[in-house]
């Protein structure tokens, strides 16, 4: 297929003792992927392997072998084994590579890190490391340090970098402001196609992508947008303004990450241009950020349905007291709600102490109520998320969930009624315990999903109603149901 | 920056007044995105509205102005508002747009629309909206059609079509094969830069991506990949052998979808090659699958954690048996294991005979375990999903855990300590109370972080660690730890 469709000729065998640039270094063996260059489990294993090698080459601060790693190694494998090494040697190595090449690198270690490197090199790398960082990985880099040492960065860094910076940081984090980055490749509308081309070659280097080509005005308002593959196939006297896609979709600066991040999943585009209200271009936000904005979000949406508070930066490191804090927030109001369920039981201690069965059942009733009202609300809480259930199907969501409830509830219900016949041998307490099963199940389901849409109304993040809250909730409801019919069955009171 | 960055200089106020290709139709007005061309939450009622517009285009079969469409409309946006026509009018819209943008639309529509859709239009049409689908969503889409339909769509395809799609059929769609598209672009190390461009440049149209060029010897074996960046700043005499990255990070073709859409979020790569294992280059991977991909396993994962059984495909279309029948399984579980409260109960009825006020306090003494169980098992199982915990972690993490409940604990166990003594008045009660609590939450975090550990390191997904899975534990084991300190400290039995 592929040979067909590009009509490519292979020149035979000859290609297999081809020039490959002979490496040099002891290394060799090592470095190389060798044969077994597929992706698996054991990838940091493999990584791991050189750690020796680098540490000897180190001692002979032997940099031309130290470079084939960036040849043969992706900067995101060689972030995965920094932690075997001194802070000397991390000062070492991030001295010694090229400096796009340890910007990379930097880019991907872990925040400690950053600041520990950062401090030890001597100030000429420093202000060249964080001239070559990615304007939008800075950002985040600069938003988690004390200000007096992000004023004392951007002192050192280029002029044009550190207005970038300072322009990135004014935009709230969690909005496409903070996400976007400020190097996109632009060009206006009466240039030709291969002019652009031309002018892209030579700026290449510096952007994070160079597949979309935005046309901007002299006012530098977005006016089209044009990708690399049309401007290839495209006639090299063409101008932009007739190649170009007219009033390309765009999100303004402002706009929430999460949002953002659903516009170019929705599209399937590499990246889209950020713009302010003007609708001037500010920058882009690329389709490798949106991976992360999904995975962030999924796992605060996790943490929230756990009543887990928020995502610790890295579980293993981070305090024990401050994970135990996110916590107990929850836990409190949770054991407040929780107290109600006593006094309940308190008022119902008459019906406890003429039939003791009763209480047989209560853990039973509302374990069952807790499950089912989870599993609704974590179905709408997904779907809002995803954009699959809307505000506006309230009624349709009732209606569906109500009927599950009952198709849930009636087996439930039977199976309690048949216990309390065959163990209790009361047909009463039966009856009580089926009937308040299938009601505890039917207002379980339907208040499990009614409860997130509510929020979302009220502009809450419907992920709030964890499994803890929903599960304390229907504790309440759970009893207040039982003893009413218990009351009314077992004439009790 | 921008401006400096590129060194474009722009051509000043011409620009406004520049022949973007005049809208012949009446839909002008509505059709372009006008001033308001920003995204926002009413996208999809601004594209609603050519709904009306596009109905009278239809009845007098004006092609022309329909084609606009495709200038103006994202293929996803126009896909959004297809549920507003009948069979008759979708069956002339897919009739009468370019084969291409038709199948870029058909790719977005619902897999009900699109069955109907391909019955309904004349064989050379399907035949050729057939032929023009992404193999990947095509495999998709085939995936879910009965076989006998899927033979015949075969039947009428284009050979080497046909050919493509059997063999993607032939792969588990949960793993890299599944997921992977066959049509992606290739060269021979042996070529020049330029004539790969060139080559590019006659196929960039039918191509997934042309952003990667992968290298391939004469056995289809993946030697290398360079990206069309690298091509365009290559000199163009340069042969690709020298330019190309060799032994590229691939993509095993049994790989299961979720370790392959981490190691292209990994890697921030547009794309990634998936070979078979002889090395031999089968497809590619590309960005947008793995945005897919990781919301289709997060939103797996918390439906399981939520237990409640498999995603549907949509909430408010699907069957509601099927979706009762989905969370049903998981409920029954549940209610057998809770039925072991009740024999705890039971089984110290003598005690709760004796002390009534020991009743009141059981849904507090479960809620809390449950609450603080579930928060600790959702941090493991999502910490386990993102890679942030490893299996080999159980240690540090017993021990963290262990920790966090104790400082959990002792906070809560005062609280109830309290309540006792307040309403009760009884300081052995409180004694009992207050105890209970602090083990209760100390077993809770810890099994809640161990179960998800062990489910993966018995091969079982850690996600089947419910949230109510882990409650009904907890019920049961707090029950225990509850009745012995009861029975010790009052005294009982």
């Amino acid at each position: 297929m592929v040979d067909t469709a590009l009509g490519f000729s292979y020149s035979g065998g000859v290609i297999l003792s081809t020039g490959y640039p002979l490496f040099t270094s002891r290394l060799s063996c090592v470095l190389r992927r060798g044969k077994e260059f597929l992706l698996s489990q054991n990838d940091y294993s493999r990584v791991l392997l050189i750690v020796p090698e680098i540490k000897e080459l180190l001692r002979e601060r032997n940099r031309e072998a130290l470079r084939h790693l960036s040849r043969d190694y992706e900067p995101v494998e060689v972030a995965e084994i920094m932690d075997q090494f001194s802070l000397r040697e991390k000062v070492l190595l991030f001295s010694l590579w090229d400096v796009d090449y340890a910007a990379d690198v930097f880019e991907k270690i872990s925040a400690e890190d950053r600041s520990q490197v950062l401090s030890a090199v001597d100030e000429q790398r420093r202000a060249r490391i964080l001239d070559e960082l990615d304007p939008d990985d800075r950002a985040d880099f600069f938003e988690g340090l004390p200000a007096d040492t992000v004023k004392r960065f951007l002192s050192i860094m280029q002029h044009e970098e550190a207005r970038d910076a300072r322009q990135l940081l004014r935009y709230d984090p969690s909005t496409a402001g903070g996400r976007m980055t400020t190097e996109f490749a632009a060009t206006a509308p009466s240039v030709n196609a291969k002019q652009t081309l031309t002018n892209l070659q030579k700026t290449a280097k510096n952007l994070e992508t160079v597949y979309y080509v935005y046309v901007l005005n002299h006012q530098r308002r977005l006016l089209g947008v044009v990708s690399l593959r049309e401007l290839i196939v495209a006639n090299p006297k063409q101008r932009i303004r007739d190649i170009m896609h007219p009033n390309p979709v765009s999100i303004p600066v402002d706009m929430d990450q999460e949002a953002a991040a659903q516009e170019i999943a929705k599209y399937d585009f590499l990246a889209l241009p950020v713009v302010d209200h003007q609708q001037t271009m500010q920058g882009i936000i690329t389709v490798d950020d949106v991976i992360d904005v999904i995975t962030e979000e999924d796992s605060e949406d996790m943490y929230k349905f756990g009543a887990a508070g928020e995502p610790a930066r890295d579980y293993l490191s981070s305090n024990l007291f401050t994970m135990a804090r996110n916590r107990i927030t929850w836990l409190l109001i949770l054991v407040a709600t929780g107290l109600v369920t006593g006094f309940i039981l308190q008022r119902f201690s008459f019906a406890l102490e003429s039939v003791v069965a009763l209480t047989f059942y209560v853990p039973l009733l509302m374990g069952s109520a807790g499950n089912a009202g989870t599993q609704a609300a974590m179905v709408i809480v997904r779907g809002l998320a995803t954009g699959e259930v809307h505000l506006g199907d309230v009624k349709p969501v009732l209606k569906k969930e109500c009927l599950i409830g009952a198709a849930l509830g009636i087996p439930l219900g039977l199976l309690g009624l048949f216990r309390a016949l065959a163990v209790d041998r009361n047909p009463f307490l039966g009856m009580t315990v089926g009937l308040s099963m299938v009601l505890t199940i039917i207002t379980a389901t339907t208040l499990g999903a009614v409860l997130p849409l509510i929020c979302r109304r009220l502009g809450i993040d419907p992920a709030v109603v964890s499994a803890p809250l929903i599960t304390t909730v229907l504790d309440i409801a759970s009893l207040l149901i039982y003893f009413r019919i218990a009351v009314f069955f077992l004439q009790l009171g």
